[in-house]
């Protein structure tokens, strides 16, 4: 049994939020880590992690439409030499990890809850660190 | 002693900033939490949960209204047959829960802070989930 | 040993992102915290905290100036008497903490995160509270 573990996801496109709540319930189940706080951290600057609707689709596209107005890709007055500094923005509004308490063995998402990895500046490939604190 | 305790919240608007501070710090002293980390996570995803001043009831409107002007409610290129994508967006802007750190009984809130409740689509009836993990 | 300590930081301007990697990482170290989730959280509602990338110093100043567009410090609606209510709205956008594992006694940051410290309505003397929750 481990109270941390790494999981990779290569995202496919340049904008995307993807589904992550199977990768992290698996973990959670495979180590029986059982009552406590799980959190999901990601470990890039140009992606983050969130919790939304994970029902309909159109939800995630209107997200990351809006999420492009607030933070426009092209600003004149930007000097990071990469040119991705909406996508360091986007992390930092988004967060770098979610942290959800698990109850006998099951994390306890609402019933339209789900875990959104958010890719600002793909395709890259990515890692994801699941760790456990217990209460 | 339970290490996880949940309580509801029926909000009265559509959009509000409401205190949980007491009833999440009335959770940790019953629960004799003595030191650790205590989450307050919501299980719904057209709300969420801050911290900020707890003195001045503008800075909530203030904060309402300027909320508002980044998550506008009417956004033409939105495609979620809800028309909520706002309250989405204003969850994942704010996240779905706080981690506070606890010691010796008491929740470490500075002297201005206070733990609000954010609904984005309401009047509806709220469930938040406060869960203790110790150091 | 103890699972808290806190430090304080005199910020210079008034609005800056600070590294504050090195001081976490040394608490840490100096209490041999060695597997869990360390915490670090701020007792103020005009700042916040936030991980981004901590090499090309450009990206702190683009970050700092795209926020001002998304809470510009003057809006004529604000009703909040200290007229700081810009402040007190990046504070929740980044957040009063971020959670990060630790595995080994070494906090798991990928290789361009830094942990920052965001002043919105400095220069002020800001407190700090870093808390470990074991695995």
């Amino acid at each position: 049994m481990k109270y941390s573990e790494t999981f990779k996801l290569q995202t496919s496109s340049h904008s995307q939020l993807i589904t992550i709540t199977s990768q992290i319930s698996n973990i959670v189940r495979d180590n029986r880590w059982m009552n406590g706080l799980v959190s999901a951290f990601v470990q890039h600057t140009t992606c983050g992690i969130t919790i939304n609707e994970n029902a309909d689709p159109d939800v995630v596209s209107d997200l990351l439409n809006r999420l492009d107005k607030i933070a426009p890709w092209d600003v004149k007055e930007d000097r990071h030499y990469e040119g991705n500094s909406a996508a360091h923005l986007k992390s930092s509004i988004l967060g770098s990890s979610v942290v959800v308490p698990v109850i006998e063995g099951d994390m306890q998402l609402g019933q339209w809850q789900g875990i959104f990895f958010g890719e600002f500046d793909g395709p890259r490939l990515r890692r994801i660190l699941v760790t456990f604190s217990p209460s």
